[in-house]
This record gives structure tokens, C-alpha cells and sequence, in this order.
């Protein structure tokens, strides 16, 4: 609970209409794509920096947190306020601020939605590449707070590395510019990556300029089987070691297959054990050029089907196997633990192994599919919650899932962040020295802990 | 000078062969490519990341501080020990350490020559991008830390874009590993690339991954040649809009020209007044289609030559042009201030303008070349040193070069870094907070201020 006091101050921060502090209003804000809930003692829209910096001042002074939130669709609680105070939605800054066609770069607020954002450099001819999932509803402070990927990833590289720079607003409430609108700079310490993935733990985004790509000719996109793991990963290291780097290498193991087949009946054969779905892009005669290739490539390593779509419509088709996989995990189990883990891309095959253990230890159906290019699987650990002790279960095999990856060299995170789901884990993968200087660059920054505290780190 | 104990001490750590304290030893390690000169009070020439550490922690109790050193070939003085105290020389971790060529990562050693590297990873069929002038000498530790850049750079990034992890020895003696060996990770706070282009004062690199990519199967190079600055820049800003991104698009101004041509007679025909040299690689049916391409999207705009090279013998006649610069510049004036700013690539002509009226407001001759692709151009002042008051002016020119650059939007360094030589101007271009920020960082890393003292910041 806050102060009638601070709400007044607030109210005269960013407008009586612009705080919530009714149960109502506050539900929708107590939430994320995780399940978990923490209730706020209330809910400012600020308008832009300023109201951003006073708001963050005033808490410093009274010495309550704040947790900034976009569209509250990340998978680590992030945006969610364990501690009480307030949750700072970003979501009334959303312009695009300007395109520059000549220098392909473009200044956005962070409230602008990611799908909104690509569709409008896109009628410029112009390309940002960066596809978590979430691209219909997330916005793009959120997607740079998180480091988003997706499925091009592997040719195009997460959203960090299209951020040229950031105006902030540090948890002091000082307003900063960070790098340029210059493609190289090297004046100064680079405070705008350390802020991309930094989960608003450190400043509160208020602008981002991002840099564009011209939009790429033509895709092609190819659905690839396997009758084996083996096959499907040892064909990822030969498409690039043929010097093809394909813009999407979506990966889905037998599992998924089961499940789309199931519910779907799109004709995926029997003896298929994984799926790439491949895309690629760029010159129009290139790309065919490229399919070629990619077929000759794999045939070896245990095709069992190999599906080049010719045109749009096709591709679309295509990648329907990808996106019914969502939809179709619920007949197994209602509810859902949803992990990220990576490896080195060569042992994707030995961490489904030891997740296949897990599963059967455990006697919980785990279903993975992901960015095989880039070796980042997406574990998912169906269970039914309402079952006595399955939460319980389901988090110890998530640690050993953790582990597992960790064990080859990974990581437990290459989308989804730390949040609160994974920080009583981060002692797992980093060592006491590097949170120690992790929590001093915290510190450095925040000296009262005011901006989104509890998260990242187990306080 | 350091205590006969101390030097006791740290002959203990290194060995006694491994630290030089005789002038004529020091002196080696007084200068870099700046021509500024600082003796230091011991040098030393550690083994591992333990000695290194042992180091530091010394340097912590007895409060000198340490400047780490690799082949000192940087342009900012960011490796001179300007405050006395040892320098920390890291040659001897000179290892490759691996290369993975299933997942295209490389870990090796900070004194690792680039170019040995390079070409260490070219037998295996892999490619290293960046490529600072200094190749032939500066070792990866160093472009690590000053982020090095290079031709490639418009297309490939510079070299913090290929550092994936690190084994780092904090100023405090710790050792840490941050980032990791896989393509994606969003634990923890980005240190990785906050410790790239740090310039030595947030730790010392003892090892580094490196992603690699496929060697591209083949490359073509064109000289370009215009009528004026305005249609190289506009060449620039059509070639990339026309989806095609060249590896290399350097660019000669007028003097430049006039500098090769005089000296080396290459017959540059007389009405060209810029010169883009454009490379392009990949595919080799691609790179000829983009080569006609680069043709027909140029040649409206006042294009006086273009040849293209039909194999490598001839490539390399025509980046001799390039490479000829450097030599011919001393015929203007014996001595050169060698700065690097950067302005978005639109912008290019408006600041070669500006460079224009400051030389003649100075009477100084300014010969400019650089990196049209992400608008980094290498202003040269040529001066003469031995003449009464001319250094006094140049610094002044410089000043105002980089407040041109500021005035476009840009940066005052796009490869060179800060160290000694930008620290008195880093106020032109961040600001009070930027600075305290970024203080603050180093503060709570270097808590003793052990670790290249007095560089990036005017202390």
C-alpha cells in the first residue's frame, strides 16, 4: 500500500486520469505471460521522459519500487511487481518518431508494438528483422529490455543488435542519451548494450533508435524431415558450413511432430523424428540457387521429405507446422512451463537426449522445438497444475533441464531473460564474481534499489 | 618510481626475467602510433590470467597503477602509462586456443596477432572479418578493447560484433568469464560488450570467443570514380538502398587523390574528385549481377571511371590506390594528427565541407579518406611539428573538426577510442550525466582507480 500522500504526488506527476489504483485496474497489470501474480499499489501511464524521471525521483525520495512494463507479454515475470509499489507502463509513448531512408535508421518510443513498427518500415522498402513471437502485441521497449529474438536470429542477429541508441531515464531519475545514430562510435562506455537485455533494472527506456536493412528481395522457405535428431542437427552445421546462412532454421523434435499431427492431419510421414523448417532470403536468383544447394547438402543425412515452397502462399503453408505447434501442446497437458535454454548448435542433439531423461524420470511429457541454427530450444514442460505435486516436480526437472544445458556449455536463457522465474537459478550459470559485479554495476546505478528490484538477481 | 619492494613483489609473480625496469627497456613501451611518450616505472610480462590477477591485487594494496599493453599500435594512447606505474604487457598470452568448426567459434589469447588469426581460421574455411589497418601487428586483445574496426566493418560489423565471451581479470584481481560460447544468452547483464571498447580500464582480456563465419567464396573489387563528393556519398546511400551491401566502400577525397596521384602516377583522370573504392563478396554469380548492378545505380551520378577487377591479381592493383595513401600523405607535411570521426553516411559531403572551411581558416591541409559505408571518415591534419605555434594550432583545427562531426549528428571516434589523446574534448560530445554514468561504472569495478588511470575521462 502507498501513502494517499505519494498517490497525490503521482496524480500531480502524470495526471489524476493516468494512475489507477482501484482492484480492477490494477488485476490487469498483475500479470505476464508466465502466470504468476503480484498485485500493485498502483498503476501510472506516464506521458514521456520527464514525467518518467519525476516519477522516478519521487520514489527514490519516499523509497518505493517501480517497475516499468510494456505489454506484459514476457516469459520471466519481468515486468511484474513482486515488491509492492508501482508498476510504470510505457505503453502512451508510441510514436514513430522519424525513418531515415538515406541512413536506414529509424527513432521509435518504446510503446510502439514490434509487428506495428516492422510494417511501417516495411512500405518503406526497409527491413527490421528482429521476430520474437509476441511481435502482434509486444512492444519494443520490451523486446530491447530483453534482448527479444525469434526465428531469424540466426542470419540477422536479437533485437541488442539493431540498437544504435537509447535515450533513458536512469533509476535516479537522470535523463541520458546513449550511443548515436551512427554506425560506428567507440567514444565512451557502451551503456546502451549493457541496457539492451538489462530487464529495466537499470534505466526505463524512453527512446530507441534502431538500425534498418533494406527489405530483401525474395524468401524461399523449405520444410525439411528427418529420421533422426542427428540428421536434422548435423544438416543445420552443413547448410552453414556449405556458406549458406539461412534465415530461419526453426527446429521441431518428434514430440512436437506427434502433437501438430495429431490435432492437425497436415501429412507429416511416420518415420519422421525432426522437422527444419528453412528459410532464406535475399536475391531473387540467389535463393533458388541456395534451395538447391540446401537439398544436395542434406539428402545424405536422412531426408525423408524436402518441401520448397514456390511462391507466398506456399511458404505460408508451410510454416503452418511451425505455427500450429502452440495450439496443439494443450491437448497434451493444460498448463505449460515454457524454457529457452541454448547450446553450442552442434549439441542440440545431445541436450534432447538428456531432456528425453529427464522426461521419463520424471514421467512428464516434454515437447521441444526452437532456433536450431542459433541452438536455442524452446523446452516446454507440459503438466497439469491442478494435480497434487506436479508444480513442485515440474520445477525440479526445469532445474535439471537448466543444468543439462548448462553441462554442454549453454545457457538457461536466450530469449526470455531472468526475470523472477529463472533468478533462483542464475547461481547455476554465473559464479559469484560475476553477480558480484553485476550487482555493483546494479548499485552503481541504482544506488536505492528503487527500479525493478528482485529481479535478475536473488536479492 | 616503484618501491624496490614492490618490484621485489612482482618479479615474485612473473618471474624475474619477465620484468624490465632499465630505461632502455622502458622506453619500448613509452610510445604508441600518437607519437606521445610516457615512461613507465616497470614493465611487466605476465604469463596467465592468475599472474595477472596477482598483479592487480598487489596494485590494489600498494596503490600503483597498471596500463595494459599489447602490440601498442593504438591511434589514442590509450595503452601509455601517463601517471607512471608498470605497464602490463600481454604478448605472452599468444595462443590459439581452438577453433570449433561445427559452431564457427574460435577461443584464443589477447596477444594473438589479427592477422595470424585471420589467416589461422582462413585454412579452415572460416572468416574473421574485422580488419583494422594495423593487422599486421595489433593483437586481438587490443582491438578487443579499443572495439577496432576496419573496411569490412559497413557490411560485417566491427570487432566487438564478433566477441561472444570473455575470460577478463578485473581491476580488482578477480577473474571472471562473461558472455558464453553460444550464439544467444539474456542471463545476466552484458558485460561482454560493456568490457569491449572499455580501452583497458575496466579489466584486462585473457581470453576471448569469437563467432566466425563461412570464408565467402569469392569477391569483387571496382574503383569508382566521380566528379565530386556528392556523388560518392549519394553512390553510397543508392548502393545500399538498392539492397546491396558492399564489404567495403571507401572513399579518397580530392587531396587524397591528389596526394596518390602525384607521388605514384596511377593515372587518376583529372576531373575525379572522389574516389569510392567498392568490394563486394559471396556467391560468385551474385557478386558479378551486384558488380553490373553497382554500375547502373552509380553511374548517373557523375561517375567518371569505373573499373572492375576480373580476378585477384587485379583487385589488388586497384586497392593499391588505398594503400598508397598512407605513404604519400608525408609529402604534404611531415607530421599528421590521424583522427576518425564518424557522421551518418548521408551526411558525409556536409562535413568534408565543413573539414574544408577549417582548413582554410587555419591554413593547415586536411587530407581526408575513410569508410564511406557507415560514414567513418580518417581526417589527417598535416602539420609540421618543428614550426613554432603549429601544434597549438592543430590541436585547435582538431577541435573543431570534432565539433563539425557533433554538428551532423555524429561521433569524434569511430575505431580509434578516447585514451589520452580525446579525453580533454569528451565533454564536447557527452554529457554531464553520460560522464557521471559512466564514472560510475568504472567506479564500481575500479573502486582504487588501479587500472589505466586517466584515460576516457578527464580525471
Amino acid at each position: 500500500m502507498l501513502d494517499a500522500r505519494i498517490i497525490e504526488a503521482l496524480k500531480n506527476i502524470v495526471g489524476a486520469e493516468n494512475i489507477a489504483t482501484e482492484r480492477q485496474d490494477l488485476l490487469c497489470y498483475s500479470y505476464d505471460a508466465t502466470q504468476m501474480e503480484y498485485l500493485p499499489a498502483a498503476v501510472v501511464h506516464p506521458a514521456n521522459a520527464q514525467e518518467i524521471s519525476s516519477v522516478l525521483k519521487l520514489a527514490n525520495q519516499e523509497g518505493f519500487p517501480v517497475f516499468p512494463r510494456g505489454a506484459g507479454s514476457g516469459f520471466s515475470g519481468g515486468a511484474l511487481p513482486k515488491a509492492g509499489g508501482i508498476v510504470l507502463v510505457t505503453t502512451r509513448l508510441n510514436r514513430i518518431l522519424r525513418v531515415d531512408t538515406e541512413n536506414l535508421i529509424a527513432e521509435v518510443e518504446p510503446g510502439v508494438v514490434t509487428e506495428q513498427f516492422q510494417q511501417a518500415v516495411e512500405k518503406l522498402g526497409l527491413f527490421y528483422p528482429p521476430d520474437p513471437a509476441s511481435l502482434k502485441f509486444s512492444t519494443l521497449g520490451g523486446n530491447v529490455a530483453e534482448n527479444a529474438g525469434g526465428p531469424r536470429a540466426v542470419k540477422y542477429g536479437c533485437t541488442k543488435d539493431f540498437v544504435m541508441g537509447l535515450e533513458v531515464v536512469l533509476p535516479t531519475g537522470a535523463i541520458i542519451r546513449t550511443g548515436g545514430e551512427t554506425y560506428k562510435g567507440v567514444v565512451g562506455y557502451d551503456l546502451t548494450k549493457l541496457l539492451c537485455g538489462s530487464e529495466g533494472t537499470l534505466g526505463i527506456i524512453t527512446k530507441i533508435i534502431f538500425k534498418l536493412l533494406p527489405f530483401p528481395d525474395a524468401k524461399k522457405t523449405m520444410l525439411t524431415i528427418f529420421d533422426s535428431i542427428d540428421g536434422a542437427a548435423k544438416a543445420v552445421s552443413a547448410i552453414i558450413g556449405g556458406k549458406i546462412i539461412p534465415t530461419t532454421l526453426e527446429f521441431m523434435d518428434h514430440a512436437t511432430l506427434q502433437c501438430v499431427e495429431r490435432r492437425f492431419n497436415l501429412g507429416i510421414p511416420p518415420e519422421g523424428r525432426a522437422v527444419l523448417l528453412i528459410e532464406v532470403d535475399g536475391d531473387r536468383d540467389l535463393i533458388e540457387k541456395q534451395a538447391q544447394q540446401i537439398h544436395d547438402i542434406i539428402k545424405p543425412l536422412g531426408l525423408v521429405q524436402f518441401r520448397a515452397a514456390k511462391d507466398n502462399a506456399e511458404s505460408e503453408q508451410l510454416w503452418k507446422v511451425r505455427r500450429l505447434v502452440s495450439p496443439s501442446l494443450r491437448d497434451v497437458n493444460p498448463d505449460k512451463y515454457n524454457e529457452d535454454i541454448v547450446v553450442p548448435r552442434s549439441k542440440v542433439p545431445d541436450v534432447i537426449r538428456l531432456i528425453e531423461q529427464i522426461q521419463l524420470r520424471y514421467d512428464i511429457p516434454i515437447v521441444n522445438f526452437g532456433h536450431a541454427g542459433d541452438g536455442n530450444i524452446h523446452v516446454n514442460i507440459m503438466v497439469n497444475k491442478s494435480l497434487p505435486g506436479m508444480e513442485k516436480k515440474a520445477h525440479e526437472a526445469i532445474r535439471e533441464v537448466f543444468e543439462a544445458a548448462l553441462s554442454l556449455g549453454g545457457t538457461m536463457s536466450g530469449e526470455h531473460g531472468v526475470g523472477l522465474s529463472k533468478a533462483p537459478f542464475i547461481e547455476l550459470e554465473l559464479s559469484p564474481e560475476q553477480i558480484a559485479t553485476m550487482k555493483a554495476v546494479k548499485q552503481a546505478l541504482d544506488p536505492n534499489n528503487i527500479l525493478n528490484p528482485g529481479k535478475m538477481f536473488p536479492w
